[in-house]
């Protein structure tokens, strides 16, 4: 018998065209639930909760499996695969969406799998607030901590259901320009107080290259980004870091600040690791020894003696 | 007798014209020697090298003598004190200079005092790199560690005088574009690599409310800014930092890595002091007991347990 997963993420899974600078990568695998379970799979035992079209490559689901990745709440519609193309400016932090088509994602209705309905740790990457909440109703029990991410478009056009999500989620994390649209606030220790009066106990601002900031009722936690000397390609960075601290934290047991603070440093560790290739190239061959290692490196870089 | 100081600082004193989305000061006391020596005089005996107008206003040496400071490296003459005018945009991060008048600027020649010749510390702030090597040709003995900063402008129309300069500094403080067009290289850590083959030890790089990163043989150390609510106006946050950070330093004696990561932040410490009101105004009445308290919170912000 299969052991239920600690940890369920539901979001997209696609496949990518992608443009940097130097070089691209067409059809690639990708997604929101790709990054996020790959990057956590390597800390708990992960179920992902997604969609993919007849045209999925059989590649995509030989990774899953090799990485230990639960797939009962994957399904297969009859059409094509959800596709994203965007191309990266020089400097690797602006991207350009060229194109979206979302296919089989469209008329996606997540549905879990008995086996994943008392998972403890949830994380809702970003796909609409409508479906986010469709995920949490199907739980069994209200799980021990859930996260969940959104972006402007939710913030914009489904205002309502986003706010009625937060007020169940645990963490919820942003970037600073979401932060400041949901909240018409720019300065961000303002912008966080009221998204944590909304209802999460956790905000969790994503600052990209510069790293992230945790906001919660033991004040701010301030964690630099680890430094790249080569960046390949950024898709994927907030997702494997989201991924990454919610593998590890499941992984841990229970829930603080303190654990919180050591989780995202493994998701920065993950995210460093993501961007040093296309794809899930690098997450998918990734070792426990090097995010140990790349770990202890990053954790003298933050320290003050 | 008086002591003499153990920190010389050379660089820009000025009356600055300001105007942020929220206020405006109009000939406020500014320039880098100003902001630095402010910084630094909590920490350690500091003296200043630089020039005035003869329309230099008394409260701006009574503030300056008010703080402990040393201004027998003070020259006053005829004509106009330098005036530099600005405007910030909405963010607060990006600014405009309206209008520089370098009036008595134009021709000064930074002459030390005997009582400076010996100083163990030199912080050499922001002005053309032929003045900041007349002020190490000036130097009895060699310092125990000089800090230098620079701009755009220099590595645009000095750039040979500027790697004079660097060759002999111990540390050179950058901001992220300036380390690019310096050497050419667009990422920090490569960037770095190039400006340390130069002949510094150490490479500090300023990134604003997002930090700083030092860069030496022990590898890399990542300081985040200490988060503010109210930004009132971010003008001297670099010379303050630095100021600080060398003020604490010539404090402590013994320079090592761990010492300087210590300086850093009480640098960014009083730096974000010094951007809660124009001037000095928060500077000038700055107290031990506000630094230490503002440090050991914003060490806990920095904690990974």
């Amino acid at each position: 018998m299969r052991q239920d997963p600690r940890l369920i993420v539901v979001g997209s899974i696609g496949l990518d065209t992608v443009r940097t600078p130097r070089d691209s990568r067409t059809d690639v695998l990708g997604g929101s639930v790709s990054y996020a379970c790959a990057a956590a799979a390597g800390f708990v035992k992960t179920g992902m909760v997604g969609v993919v079209g007849t045209d999925f490559p059989r590649e995509g689901r030989s990774l899953f499996r090799k990485l230990g990745i639960d797939m009962r709440g994957l399904q297969t519609a009859e059409g094509a695969t959800f596709r994203w193309s965007g191309v990266y400016a020089k400097n690797m932090n602006n991207r350009k969406t060229l194109k979206t088509e979302l296919n089989v994602f469209r008329s996606f209705q997540p549905r879990l799998p008995p086996s994943y309905r008392r998972a403890p740790f949830v994380f809702l990457a970003n796909i609409a607030p409508a479906l986010q909440l469709h995920v949490l109703g199907q739980m069994e029990r209200r799980p021990d901590f859930v996260m969940a991410d959104t972006m402007d478009l939710w913030i914009r056009i489904a205002n309502a259901d986003l706010r009625t999500l937060v007020a169940q989620v645990d963490l919820l994390t942003v970037n600073e320009s979401e932060a400041h649209h949901f909240t018409g606030q720019r300065n961000l220790i303002r912008a966080a107080r009221i998204l944590r009066d909304m209802g999460p106990r956790y905000i969790l601002v994503k600052r990209g290259e510069h790293g992230s900031v945790l906001f919660s009722e033991d004040g701010i936690l301030l964690m630099p980004a680890y430094p790249l000397e080569d960046v390949v390609d950024p898709t994927g960075a907030g997702d494997s870091f989201a991924g990454g601290l919610m593998g590890r934290l499941a992984a841990g047991g229970r829930v603080s600040t303190d654990a919180i603070a050591r989780a995202m440093l493994y998701g920065s560790v993950v995210a460093s690791f993501n961007v040093e290739a296309f794809s899930l190239e690098r997450l998918g061959a990734l070792s426990p020894a090097a995010i140990e290692e790349r770990a202890s490196l990053f954790r003298r870089m933050c320290r003050i003696r």
